[in-house]
């Protein structure tokens, strides 16, 4: 296979039905497209007890620094209601200059660049002064628990060491060209159970309604704002995203009431210290009492979910100054440098790496009728390209 | 038989297993002690599509005026876990000189007191000066619908008159004696939905969440109080009782939530100025928009739950010191006219004639173990006969 291509680069990865947690042949025509180009491509299964077990893939080409990494994945979300689609997901179809699938912008096709892109590297330059490494994983559309996670400590077990990654997930909102991300916000989540004490709606005073102590509880998780936002970040922001009491009888004060919110906390705030903010709100607000005429504390508790994402926020000039000029070389656009929506696998290999994302358009992602500019992929590879060499180039004047 | 012993009545009456909306033989056995007294008894089935049919028993003695009504049910409330009972629920057998039975205070024990009350001033002093009558419902304890409602509208549509009535339900909070109950709050119930737009967490400016917006309706719903109580009423209290969202997914901002809430009102309130005051605080809280960054109007719709109860206060002097007289004169104690508790038969009853409540003591209505002191019916009974005697004594005087 000739790999300089990216709309047949992406194609044959459409036809890969690899729907989380499916390989669907994507892996095995990404091995088939890198070996020729003279990477080491090795396989490796993640497995982890209650999840399916997950196939991944890390491919090297070189053996010496500075060594470049580019991450991402070939699963995709459920292709939904099948029957609304123009074009069938799996077919690569392409019709008024655009190519449907699904996985077409997220992100099949950043790797049909970046592969692309490589290939036409070596092409014309030989093999880079240094490594290039592909880090894909089958389960970033899933629990993301056998994926990117898994795959750095493995190879870093091996040794593996990285000077800098670009994740090629879909970052730009509108042009391609628009948008670089160079950190992402921290999610944090928690539930909430408030116990109250069940009666009838009628002797309020024998009963002690949880929803009165849910309404203060969650009233000062939304009030005030966390913080104003800070230099490189949005401003924090918690929404409550579920309410439940599940009571059906009107005349009945219920026993007790929960409530899950979920916040994106910027670098203000760790984990750690939000945590610490969240239950000094909650205990004052327990501890008020406006809304309960006993005046009596909120008896609540609350569990965290598993696993925050922790805020990062990459700084390297090298990096970021390589891949923002090769945007603008080759489309005439200032990419904005942002740390605006939500969590992605950068949010893993921040601890091995500097890590920035830069992709496709991504309004069609997850949707119906997927699906990118034919026109992009080529942009696409040739900003990829060019920042491969600019990447390099900065690195030997160091 | 002989109707003037409560202890028989009641008994005879607990072992009819009348569970709503099953007769049980109920409704029968009161037939069976009336028509010896001189009563004219007529059955009445109520019926109506969706629920099932529900058969009422309507008996009067005289003709004439004036005309005293004593209203209950011969239904009652499920067993419950009826292993948990520590005498089955349908024996009526007597340990430590309490009754068991489901039904013994609510309120086949009113209903059997009352009986040995009428029947004891017939054997004393004939028949009373004017008509006495029963009207009995086996559908008070389920939708009430088929009850006491219907059988009003069946009787005066006979040409039924009356001039006062007691309900037999246990008003007693403590002890026989405490409390008579001379109106009921109103009970009005509503459910709200606001509408907002599902998204992602990470990306809240492309969503709307309700529960931003819900939190404002029910906070205003709540705070402030709508009175501080009146002279016979205890304050409005609403109470939210189900707030619903059931939204399984942390990381997304749901479409929709929903509360149901019932407020108990006093004469401060009509339904339909209840109704307007409702609506003008949660239009207040729906544009005032503190939750909401983009401080766009909340989108809600409200819609009231059927048939509310209205409020209402008896002034009757005549039934009133009749009857507190009574309680008085049996006990020594002075009781308590009362407006609070939940709604009862009472709301249909006011539509036709002064109405005010006593019965037995209420602590173990509904409850497993539902039983009555034996001396606590003949003390009733004597209280009733009392009442009886009074109340036609002063009407001769009138």
């Amino acid at each position: 296979m000739n790999a300089t291509d990216p709309v047949s680069n992406l194609a044959a990865l459409i036809r890969c039905p690899s729907v989380t947690p499916a390989e669907g042949g994507a892996l095995s025509l990404l091995d088939n497209l890198l070996l020729p180009l003279g990477f080491a491509v090795e396989r490796m299964v993640a497995t982890e007890d209650g999840t399916p077990d997950v196939e991944n893939l890390y491919a090297r080409l070189g053996t010496d620094g500075p060594h470049l990494m580019f991450a991402g994945h070939t699963d995709v979300v459920p292709v939904g209601d099948e029957a609304s689609w123009s074009h069938p997901p799996f077919a690569a179809e392409i019709a008024g200059g655009e190519m449907y699938g699904r996985g077409a912008v997220d992100m099949k096709g950043g790797i049909a660049c970046f592969v692309a892109a490589i290939a036409r590297h070596i092409e014309k330059h030989g093999k880079p002064q240094g490594s290039v490494s592909f880090l894909i994983t089958g389960d970033e559309e899933g629990p993301s628990i056998n994926g990117t996670s898994k795959l750095l400590e493995w190879a870093a077990a091996k040794g593996e060491r990285w000077d800098a990654c670009v994740v090629g997930e879909p970052t730009n909102p509108n042009q391609l060209g628009d948008m670089i991300k160079i950190g992402r916000r921290g999610s944090l989540s928690g539930r909430i159970t408030v116990h109250g004490v069940q009666g009838h709606a009628a002797y309020p005073h024998l009963a002690d309604n949880p929803i009165r102590g849910m309404l203060q509880l969650t009233q000062a998780l939304m009030d005030p704002p966390f913080d104003h936002g800070t230099d490189n970040f949005q401003p924090s922001n918690l929404e409550v995203t579920t309410i439940d009491t599940g009571n059906a009888a009107t005349n009945v004060i219920p026993a007790r009431a929960t409530a899950s919110f979920n916040i994106r906390f910027n670098d203000t705030w760790t984990a750690e210290t939000l945590r610490a903010e969240i239950i000094r709100r909650l205990d004052a607000a327990a501890a008020d009492g406006a809304l309960r005429p006993d005046r009596t504390p909120v008896n609540y508790e609350i569990v965290w979910a598993d696993r925050p994402s922790h805020v990062f926020l990459t700084r390297n000039n090298a990096l970021i100054s390589s891949l923002s000029g090769a945007v603008a070389e080759v489309t005439g656009l200032e990419p904005k440098l942002s740390t605006t929506g939500g969590t992605s696998d950068a949010r893993f290999i921040k601890d091995y790496c500097p890590v920035v994302e830069f992709g496709l358009v991504g309004q069609t992602m997850h949707m119906v009728d997927e699906r990118v500019a034919v026109a992009d992929l080529e942009t696409l590879t040739r900003i990829y390209e060019t920042f491969i060499e600019r990447w390099f180039g900065h690195a030997a004047t160091e």
